[in-house]
C-alpha cells in the first residue's frame, strides 16, 4: 500500500539536490518529455512512440489524495486501488452501513458516492521555465532566493491558467533546482465512488503482508469524474484488457511517484539516518501503539479508527525499510562512491565549485532547526483546519507573489476544496493524535524549551488537546466556510480554541520556516542547481529527476527475483487465497470470497510483480502492455523497494499490482457490476 | 532512573570484548580489588587506603531487584531510591490502599512490608579463577568453549558455597572473558520496606525530566533486611550524613552498575546502532503506546499499570539517548581511533592475532540469527514464569555443569524466589504485554516464517495472547510451586496452556541458543580474552572491565557542567520544587509537599550533580564523601550519561543524586518517621 506513506510525509521542504549516477536498466521514473527511447530500445528491442506516450498521458490520473490512477472507459471511469479510495469508504459510512467493511457497488451513476478532497487531475501540456525562474533567482540567496523563485511561481502559475475551474497550473522544481517545468492540468474536483470490493479482500494478509509477495490483495476500486453533477466524457482512456499476464513481457506504469531521494548528497543521507528517521520511527511506533490500542475499545472505534491506523503502519513499514537500507553498509556504499565519482568528474570546474560543502552547511543547520519545526506542528484534522484557516486569510490579503506556497492563487481552490469538503470527525481520534503529538514535543524539546512553553503553557499535553479538541466548532464544514469567508477580521475576532491555538503558534512557525529558509532551503537549491549542472555536464542529459509527485513513466518487464536462494514467482492465483487464509483476522477471507468459493476461477491471475521503478504515490498506476492497454494497477513494492527512496536495485526491487484479469473476476463473480462489466468491455478500438 | 534499563536489557548473550584506552579522570567504574588509589591521588592530593575501601564494601548492598543501595544502621537498615523499591510498592497495594500513590511509613519494624523477588547481597571475598576456568578452556572454540567454560563456573561457584541459604557465589567474567574473578555474598533473602514517599514526590517532573537537571526530586526510601523473621544486625554500615554537598568536595559512588559496552569493537557497535537499537526503540514505542492508552481506560489500569509504564519509559530514553551517541560522528569517531590505536599497538604480536577480524565474523553470524533469536522469547510475567518452570525442570536432573547458567546449583535458589515470592498478576497487562510481542514477532519474522508459524499456529498473536493469559493457572504461587516441586513429569503433564506454549518453544529457543553459542558467544569469548590481553600489553594492568551487576566504586566530585554557553549549577534546593510546579502531572506537588510548604526549609539542597561514572545498575549507590559518610543516594545519570554506554565525557556526564539533607527534611516534615529519625542519628563512631 504504497500512497498512504505521502501523507505522513514530515515537514514540507524538498530536499531534491544531488544527482546521482545514469540509470541502470528498469531505473528510472522518467518525464514525459524526457523518455529515454532509445536506452530502451536497446536493452528491449522496441519502445513506444511519442504519439503512443503521448495517448498514455492524456489517459493518466493524478488524485490530490495522493495517488494515482487512469481514465478506463469514455464515460469518466477511473480505475484506482483500494487503498486510494478507502477514506471515501470511511467518510461515506456510519455504525450502520460499514462500507469500508462491506465494499460499495454503485446500482448505477446516482448511487456512486462523493470522495471529499479528492480531485483527478490530467497533464495537457509540460512547458519548460528554467530560464525564466533562474533568472528570476539571479544571483540570490538564502531566503530571498527562495521568496524570489517562489513570487515568480506563482506569478506564472496565475499567467498560464486563468479558468481556475477547470485548470490547474504548478511549476515543479525538477533536479533539486536545475529545471522548473509547468505542468498545466485539466481538472475535475467531483470524483465520486462506483466500485469498491470489502477492505479485507483488498487487504487479506493486513500489515503483515504489506510490502511482501507472494500477494493476495483486490487493491483495485473504480471511481468516476463528475462535472456540472454529470459523468464527464472522457474519450482519451485506456482500453481495459483483463488478461493474465506474462512472464517477461514489457510493462509500463504510468502515475506520479510522490518524493525519492535519490540525489540527496552524503550530508543528506546522514541527516536521515541519523535523524529524521529514528525519530520518525520512534514517534510513529508510539502514535500506532496508542492507536491499536483505542481501537480495542469498541467496535465503533474499530472501524473509525481503521483508516488512520491503515496509514500509519504503512508509513512505519516505509520507514523502518528505509532505515535498514540505510543501515546497510553495501547499499550506502555504493550511493557514497556515487557521490566520490561525480565530484572527481566536475573537479576543476569553476562554474560548479563545491556545491557539497555548501550542502554540509545547510544540514548542520538544519539539524539544528529541525526538532523545533518538527514539534510545532501539532496533529490532527482540527487543528490542520486551524491552522490553514489562520494562514489563509493572513496570505489572502497579500500580493499574490508574496503568499506561502500553499496559498498562491493557484493553489487557493484546492485549499479552500479540502478545507471545506464534508468529511466526518472523531473527536477521540482528534484527541488522540493532538495529545500525543503536543507530549512528543514535550519529549523532544524538553520541558523548560521556549517552544514546549509556547505550545502547552501550563496544561499538559492530554488536558489541552482534551480542552482544545472539545471546545472547538471547526468539525461542522459551515463553521469553517464561515471562517474562510469571513478572512482576516473573522479570524482575529473568533473565540474557538482550536483558532486561538492556532493563532498563537503561527508566528513561531513563520519564523522557523524563514529560518530554514535562509539557512537551508535557499542554500539547497542554489546548490542543488549546481549539482545539477555538475550531473548533466559528467553524464548528458538523458537522466530522470527525483520524483514530486508529477506524472512520470517507468518500463519494465513482469518478472519474479532470486532471495535467499529461492526464486519468487511472478504471479499468485485467485485460488492461493484460499490455501493463504487461516480464518484469523488479517488471514481471514473476505465473505465474498467464501460465498463464492465454488464459483472463483481459481487460475486467475491475482497479484504479480514486475521490475518497474515505482514508489509512494504511485499507488493506483495503469500497469499498461505495450499495445497501450491495461493489464492491472501497481498498488505496492516488494520489501526491496522500501531502499528505492535512496537508490534502485534492478535484481530485487519490484512493483506488485493486481491484474486486470482478477478485478473482472470480481466484478463477474465477488461483487457483481454488470454496468461497469459493459462499460469496460465497451472498447473504444 | 538509571536501573529499570537493566530489566529491559534484551537479549542474555553478554558482549563485553574488546577494550577502551586507559581511563580519563573520573573516568572508571572500578573494582574494589584494583582501585587506582595512585591515580586518583595525583588528580585530587588525596584518595583512599585499603582499609577505608573494605570498611565501605561491607556497607555497600546489591539488591537482586536490579539496584544498589547500603546499610545504614546498625539494624539492617538499607538506603536505595524510592523507583527501585516502586514495584514493591506497586505489589502490596490495591484499589483502596495505593501505596505508591501515598507512600508508606512503617509505624515499627513489624509493619514493615515484604518485598517479592528483592534480596540483598553484600560482597564478603573477591578471587582471582582466571587461570583455572582458562585452563577448563583450553584452546576449545565456539559452543564446546562456552559449555567447558559454564561447567567449570558452576563447579567453582557450588564448592565454594555450601551454605546456599546465607551466601551466594558467582564468578564473573570480566574484560569480556579477560579476566574472571568469583565474588563471594552474605545475601539476606528477606528484605521489607521501612519508609517511601509518594510517587509524586520521587518522580516529580516524571518522564519529561527523567535524564535531565536541574531536578527535584525524593527519590530515596528505606529497606531493611530480615533473617529467620528479625532484622538482621550490621555493625558495618556508613554512617548517615545529612549536609548540603559542597561543590568541588570528592564524592564516591558505590553500587553496581549493570552493563556498560565500552569495550565494544567497531563492528559491535555497528550491530548496535543497525540493528539493536532501531528495533528496539521502534518496538518499545509502540508497547508505550499502548500501554498509555490502556491506562486512561480506568483509574485502575492507571494505578496497575503505573509500574510497567515507568520502567519502559525509562529504557526506551535510554535507548534513545545511545541511538543519539551511536549517530553521532564527533562521539563514534573517538571510539574507532581508540581501537585503530590499540590494533598498532598489537601489531606483530602473534599471540594476540586478528580478534578484531573474528569478532566482525561473530558479528556477522549474531546479525543472522539476532531476529530470531530475540522474537522467539514471548513477553510477560506469566510467560516467564511458564519458561522457568520448564526449563528449570528440564536442567534440575542433569549434572550441575551441564545446566544453563541460570539453572546451576548456585543459581537455583535466587531463580526459586523469583518465581514462587507472591506478587500480584494483572491479566490486562499480561495479556497487552504477550499480544504485542507476539505481534511484533510476526511482524519482525514474517508471516511465513517458521518460526512464526511455531509461536502463532494458525492463531493471531491477540487471540493467542487472549486464551493463554485467561487460561492458564500460573498467577497463583501454590500452582508453579506444585509445578517446580513436580519437576519435570508435573511439566509433562500439565495441560496449562501457557505451559504447554512455553514446551512448544522450548526446542527452538535452545536450538538458537546453542547456535549462536557456537557462532558468536564462543567466538567472543576467545576474542575478548585476547584483546583483554591486548590492551593489558598495551597500557598495563591499571584498567577497569566494562560493568557487570557486580560492585564497583567510581570516584569523582561535586560539580555542574556548561552547556549551550550556559552552566548548569551543581545542585537544586527544594524551594526550587515550588516553583517549577505548574498544577498539572507529572508537574503537580506532591501532596505532603503543598500540605507542608510553609514548615519545609526551602533552602535545603535536594538534588545535586557530581562527575561520578555510573550507569544503570547504580541506583540506589550511597554517595560517600572522603570520610566515608552518606552523603546522598544516587538515582540518575544526566542526559548525556546516556552515551556512557560507550564512553565517558568528562565534560559533560554526570551522576545525579538526592541529598541526605533533603531525605532528612523529608523524614522530619513531609513523611514523618521518627524511629527512622533516631536510628539513622545513631553515629557508629
Amino acid at each position: 500500500m504504497i500512497s498512504r506513506s505521502i501523507l505522513f510525509a514530515s515537514v514540507a521542504l524538498t530536499f531534491t539536490a544531488a544527482l546521482a549516477t545514469p540509470a541502470v536498466a528498469e531505473e528510472g521514473m522518467w518525464t514525459f518529455d524526457a523518455f529515454p527511447a532509445e536506452q530502451m530500445r536497446s536493452e528491449y528491442g522496441w519502445a513506444p512512440d511519442q504519439a503512443w506516450l503521448n495517448r498514455i498521458r492524456a489517459s493518466a490520473v493524478r488524485l490530490t489524495g495522493g495517488c494515482s490512477a487512469s481514465f478506463v472507459s469514455g464515460q469518466g471511469l477511473i480505475l484506482t486501488n483500494h487503498h486510494c479510495i478507502a477514506s471515501c469508504l470511511y467518510e461515506n459510512s456510519n455504525d450502520t452501513d460499514d462500507l469500508l467493511k462491506n465494499g460499495f457497488v454503485a446500482a448505477n451513476t446516482r448511487d456512486e458516492k462523493k470522495c471529499a478532497g479528492q480531485q483527478a487531475e490530467i497533464v495537457t501540456a509540460i512547458t519548460d521555465v528554467t530560464g525564466d525562474i533562474k533568472s528570476a533567482i539571479g544571483t540570490m540567496t538564502g531566503e530571498a532566493l527562495i521568496k524570489a523563485r517562489d513570487a515568480r511561481i506563482a506569478a506564472i502559475e496565475t499567467e498560464s491558467c486563468t479558468d481556475l475551474a477547470a485548470t490547474r497550473c504548478q511549476v515543479v522544481s525538477l533536479f533539486g533546482g536545475g529545471q522548473y517545468k509547468l505542468y498545466t492540468y485539466r481538472k475535475y474536483s467531483d470524483v465520486r465512488l462506483a466500485w469498491a470490493p470489502e477492505d479485507r479482500a483488498a487487504t487479506f494478509g493486513g500489515d503483515p503482508d504489506n510490502f511482501n509477495f507472494p500477494r493476495y490483495s483486490l487493491d483495485a476500486s473504480f471511481l468516476r469524474a463528475y462535472e456540472n453533477g454529470k459523468p464527464v466524457a472522457t474519450p482519451n482512456h485506456l482500453a481495459w484488457s483483463p488478461r493474465a499476464p506474462k512472464e517477461g513481457e514489457i510493462t509500463f506504469v504510468v502515475g506520479n511517484p510522490g518524493s525519492t531521494s535519490r540525489l540527496f548528497t552524503q550530508s543528506q543521507l546522514a541527516f536521515e539516518r541519523e535523524v529524521r528517521l529514528p525519530m520518525t520511527v520512534a514517534v510513529m511506533s508510539e502514535l500506532r501503539g496508542r492507536l491499536i490500542r483505542a481501537m480495542e475499545e469498541s467496535a465503533q472505534k474499530e472501524r473509525e479508527g481503521l483508516d488512520l491506523l491503515g496509514g500509519i503502519e504503512n508509513s512505519l513499514k516505509v520507514y523502518i525499510g528505509r532505515t535498514t537500507a540505510l543501515n546497510d553498509p553495501a547499499f550506502t556504499d555504493k550511493l557514497a562512491q556515487e557521490e566520490e565519482k561525480l565530484k572527481a568528474l566536475s573537479k576543476g570546474n569553476a562554474a560548479i565549485g563545491d556545491p557539497w560543502t555548501a550542502i554540509d552547511g545547510a544540514m548542520r543547520a538544519y539539524r539544528a532547526n529541525y526538532t523545533a519545526l518538527r514539534f510545532t506542528q501539532p496533529s490532527g484534522d482540527l487543528y490542520g483546519y486551524a491552522q490553514a484557516l489562520v494562514r489563509a486569510a493572513a496570505e489572502r490579503v497579500k500580493p499574490n507573489g508574496e503568499r506561502l506556497p500553499g496559498y498562491t492563487d493557484s493553489a487557493l481552490p484546492l485549499a479552500e476544496k479540502r478545507l471545506l469538503d464534508e468529511r466526518p470527525v472523531y473527536p477521540w481520534l482528534e484527541d488522540l493524535q493532538l495529545g500525543w503529538s503536543l507530549s512528543k514535543a514535550r519529549e523532544y524539546l524538553g520541558a523548560d524549551d521556549l517552544d514546549t512553553k509556547l505550545l502547552l503553557g501550563k496544561e499538559s499535553p492530554e488536558a489541552l488537546a482534551q480542552r482544545l479538541v472539545s471546545g472547538t466548532k471547526l468539525a461542522d464544514p459551515a463553521v469553517r466556510k464561515a471562517l474562510w469567508d469571513g478572512g482576516q477580521s473573522a479570524i482575529e475576532a473568533s473565540d474557538d480554541p482550536m483558532i486561538i491555538f492556532a493563532r498563537s503558534l503561527d508566528g513561531r512557525q513563520r519564523e522557523l520556516q524563514k529560518l530554514i529558509n535562509e539557512q537551508t532551503g535557499g542554500p539547497l537549491a542554489a546548490a542543488g542547481a549546481k549539482l545539477a549542472d555538475a550531473r548533466f555536464g559528467a553524464y548528458g542529459e538523458k537522466l530522470y529527476p527525483d520524483a514530486t509527485f508529477t506524472l512520470r513513466i517507468s518500463y519494465g518487464k513482469v518478472g519474479g527475483w532470486a532471495e535467499r536462494g529461492r526464486n519468487v514467482p511472478f504471479a499468485t492465483t485467485m485460488g492461493g487465497t484460499f490455501e493463504r487464509a487461516t480464518g484469523n483476522a488479517p488471514f481471514d477471507l473476505a465473505p465474498a470470497f467464501a460465498a463464492n468459493e465454488a464459483r472463483i476461477d481459481k487460475s486467475v491471475t491475482y497479484d504479480f510483480v514486475s521490475t518497474n521503478d515505482i514508489i509512494g504515490g504511485n499507488s493506483g498506476s495503469p500497469v499498461i502492455d505495450r499495445a497501450g492497454n491495461v493489464i492491472g494497477a501497481a498498488f505496492d513494492g516488494n520489501i526491496h523497494s522500501l531502499g528505492g527512496n535512496y537508490g534502485y536495485d534492478p535484481l530485487l526491487n519490484r512493483t506488485v499490482s493486481v491484474s486486470a484479469e482478477a478485478v473482472q473476476e470480481a466484478l463477474e463473480v465477488m461483487y457483481p457490476a454488470p454496468n461497469l462489466v459493459k462499460e469496460l468491455a465497451a472498447k473504444k478500438r
